[in-house]
């Protein structure tokens, strides 16, 4: 559907005029490259993570990130406390459950910032989106090992049982409000052998998130637009360490008329 | 002035030469890439944070980096812990106080330090500089929203106050002692939208001062020093990603003359 | 001995079918590099240190890589924990003392972690090295000041006492399980100018062992492995950034074939 495409295309050129500031609470594994990611693209990155500032900083910022890659459970209290701050000052907020099946705190976590903190978009891989759900599912593991498609029943659930936007990425991304989908085709798989292209994905859609309230067209242009960049990226290159740096500079270089001619989407 | 540029040379063939120990109590987001363009550039970088061995790791180092960049109390505690220590054994102590003005705990942070541990070089932005006065200021944001010269009544007072450098940057950068200033207006824009240039400014200025016992030639050297690296670099590149890397080659190749050369700056 | 050159060209082969996860609990440096470098390398890392999640991620993992470089004692603690149930569970461990020998803290919790859970192989410098021996050694600092030989007789001794092999990593690397000695001459002296090649040489140790559970063989081969990649990439570059990308590259690119003919290993 052209409106995603034409809508993302406009919102990177707000993010680049607007320089939104996006606050991460984040792992350790990727905060320098979402970091390079997020300003390279045009926006603003900050992260904090202390108890101490999380509610200052995050009244600074057009949009929250976070991320429970590296967790402990002091750094979800800092989590659940940016986010009730954010809510309180409609700052909106993304989750990405990062290995959310994999471990009881990972799934704990990832559930309790749910309960606690109104979230408007989750992105994760189908296996983490699968142990959101209260249902049994049989996932294991921090790598996704089901397609999209298996995810989307859940996801469709948690979406109106949340009242939020599911974003299930994988070689194809689904993204679900409960009752519209959008499908987007475009990236690469070299993005998968690149440590952090999830949460990376995830930060851009908080710099989205932070130019256009609607969490459908922020999160569908967020991951078009990332999987453009990475087509992009992986004409010059074969190899995922070049992959990692192309893909930083095609965050930057990418023209939105571009993202709009080489959009795979539908609604 | 020429003399600075001349020191400046010497003290990168001393850095490559002696290959001192530089102790950074730093924040996650950068500690991989300021370790990477200490290396490049000749030092030895050692990062370590805990309490218990900041202090016998500072006794090895030739000078200690402290930057804020995502602290909470406990490190900051670290950080004063090594920098007394750092005091009693003359090692040279720089101070980075990232996005001090954004928060209280940065502003506060960024105070104690300086109250606690005698800092030869303070580098920030102007807001970082501005928020370290007393004097109110319109600053927030971890964002520089200010020319440097928006800060040098304030660096200068600072200076004097505190007997510290003050080198406030932009594009362009002053360095000050309270009397003289230096302005160096090497560098390129793009080095902006790397996460951490900043954070690698003040880790280079900590490498120069551990051969060189200058504050002023020291700062000055190494901000001189890390723009030409950032010149060469752009020369191959007009995007980040790629730039990122150039910029530490450069740091690895930059020789001693093309510092002379292509310096631009005076007193 | 081509024995070990035909064997890491095999296990090669399994890392990339069985795509093993590696669980690390690592400095804060190198988290994203050897994220990278395992991805490349085809193994699935994962790093995680909450000793809330500890035990049961490592019941997930074909290997479990520790690394000391950014200790504090509570990581530490995790580290024994989760040390402690990957030798319940027959998982195999790789230790990294970083910096062992340049301080008290360092030294100590490396040689806690020996002490409490058994470790398969120890990769490390020979200063490192020396510093795990009762026997008081010269040695300071992080960075390796001994050649590889003077650290053999320590590490005879060590592997026998401890039943480890030890792999002693510099121009040349030795790997040792008391009474055979492989020495492995590739490499590159630009791995050296890269924050965490020691790291990251560990970590594919653990990726080697996952499939390997020959010690010697596994971390021989990894070695191995990581300096056939490293002459690679250092072909096509002069300076550490784009070595950097290349090695990342290389680990990609690299066939068994070529470990086969470009090794340079004897027993």
């Amino acid at each position: 559907m052209n409106n995603h495409a034409t809508t993302c295309a406009e919102n990177l050129e707000k993010i680049r005029k607007e320089k939104p500031l996006v606050h991460n609470i984040t792992n350790f594994v990727v905060m320098n490259y979402t970091a390079n990611a997020l300003l390279a693209l045009g926006a603003s990155p900050v992260m904090a993570h202390s108890e101490d500032e999380v509610e200052e900083m995050v009244a600074l910022a057009g949009a929250l990130v976070l991320n429970i890659g590296t967790l402990t459970p002091k750094w979800v209290d800092s989590m659940i406390r940016a986010g009730r701050k954010a809510n309180e000052l409609g700052v909106p907020v993304v989750l990405d459950p990062v290995g959310s099946g994999a471990t009881t705190l990972r799934t704990g976590s990832a559930r309790r910032i749910i309960e606690q903190v109104e979230i408007l978009v989750i992105r994760g891989n189908p296996s983490e989106i699968l142990s959101l759900s209260n249902v049994d599912s049989k996932t294991k593991g921090v790598d996704a090992i089901h397609g999209v498609d298996d995810a989307l029943e859940t996801g469709t659930r948690l979406a109106n049982e949340l009242g939020a936007v599911l974003a299930i990425t994988g070689a194809e991304d689904l993204v679900t409000d409960g009752r519209r989908v959008v499908r987007i085709s475009n990236g690469h798989p070299l993005m998968g052998r690149i440590t952090g292209t999830g949460c990376t994905a995830t930060a851009i859609v908080g710099a989205f998130l932070a130019v256009d309230r609607d969490p459908v067209s922020a999160a569908a242009g967020a991951l078009l637009c990332f999987g453009v960049a990475g087509e992009i990226a992986a004409q010059k290159t074969k190899a995922p360490g070049s992959m990692m740096i192309n893909l930083i500079d095609a965050l930057y270089t990418v023209s939105p008329q571009t993202i709009i001619d080489d959009a795979r989407m539908k609604e």
